[in-house]
């Protein structure tokens, strides 16, 4: 039988694990803001920080990993609890993939400050990001509390995201057609905004995990996943074809 | 105690598992090939297939989840097994995201179309698929067999992978410059290349976790799994800058 020391031994194990994915959470935003303003500034030393940073948030997943597998094997939970332990499992393996794109940004740094893009572009990146950043730390605060009715807000700003996502697709696209200079920064440029928008999809994701953990059903399909910028093409006179 | 019938009952929960995940990973990667066929011949409806049939592998991932969670819940598996189950899940989410991929390089097709691309370039997709395709099948057939002594050639293929991406990004980036209208094609080409590229980190994520289920242990660091394009740049006349 279990002993009240035991319980309270089993409860500290879940909290360490809830603890530590707000540790990676916070650590996910902190690299990818840093790496957008390691971006526009042409900050190559933040760039390197953020790239090395990236090893901590991998071996915060490993953790989790390990400590949850032994929570599973030595405690044999039920329902809820194994739920919440198998969420930490997905969800820190979603932050981790958010740290890598944040490293994937910081690591276009060199290439891109090799040339010289137009400021509305660097505000459109800025603009992105903090959108998918917000994203990321609202979903956090749905984690830290619980509160799923709030799960709908975050799904409504990765449309906006998306939008917003094509939209600096296109204009990227012009630039690259001015001026065959512009070529390779903005190629770099689009994959950047390409990984924010990930970072947004990454967020959903954990939404979903969370509703998963609290209700125990798979959060209804309400719409696509996915960005609008497959079928974006311009007419090389920059015009929408 | 348990009986026969319950431990025959365990097994065959177990092997659900294996054969569901063999299943997802030969639909994955039917969809990447058909992706790149549709994509080769401008193959519209092949497209539309491929789109579609990711569905299927949406399903079958939350399929292997309510399993795995429900083995779990009710067989309280220990060691082997539990890494076994959790291995299932993790591998499932990385079947998943290669369908996704494959469905992103099938909605390319119509915006890539409209341009016309040397079959240089399509020769050096096809090649880089084919890579990526054989890495994961290979990674599939040790997780069938569990012989993870075969672990370091999928490890090896993956360094070729990266060095093949990062050449056919260079060269996409001198089509663009050569001439403004193959800017929007060669941009939805740089995005297939960088999705054919991803095929091949999961497969590595796949090898990493066999290796976890098999040893118990987190598979040693050897190499980081990255692309080396994020630093190429070219000048305007085409050349490495």
């Amino acid at each position: 039988m279990l002993t009240q020391h035991t319980v309270r031994a089993y409860d500290e194990e879940l909290q360490f694990l809830a603890r530590k994915i707000a540790a990676m959470g916070g650590q996910a935003e902190r690299m990818v803001d840093q790496a957008i303003n390691a971006l526009v500034n042409a900050d190559h030393t933040l760039a390197q920080k953020v790239v090395q940073d990236d090893l901590l948030l991998d071996e915060a997943e490993r953790e989790i990993d390990d400590k949850a597998i032994l929570v599973i094997a030595r405690r044999q939970p039920m329902a809820t609890d194994l739920r919440e332990i198998i969420g930490a499992i997905r969800i820190s393996a979603d932050l981790e993939r958010v740290g890598d794109l944040g490293k994937n940004i910081a690591k276009r740094v060199a290439a891109v400050a090799e040339g010289r893009q137009p400021n509305s572009l660097f505000r459109g990146l800025e603009a992105l990001a903090e959108l998918a950043l917000t994203q990321l730390k609202d979903v956090l605060d749905v984690y830290a509390s619980r509160s799923v009715e709030r799960i709908g807000i975050v799904r409504d700003r990765d449309e906006q995201i998306d939008a917003m996502y094509t939209s600096l697709f296109r204009e990227l696209l012009t630039y690259m057609m001015e001026d065959p200079r512009n070529i390779t920064p903005c190629t770099h440029l689009l994959f950047v905004a390409k990984n924010i928008e990930r970072i947004g999809d990454h967020a959903t994701n954990i939404a979903e995990t969370i509703y998963y953990i609290v209700t125990g059903d798979q959060m209804p399909p309400e719409r696509p996943k996915e960005d609008r910028s497959h079928g974006v093409t311009l007419t090389d006179d920059g015009k929408s074809g």
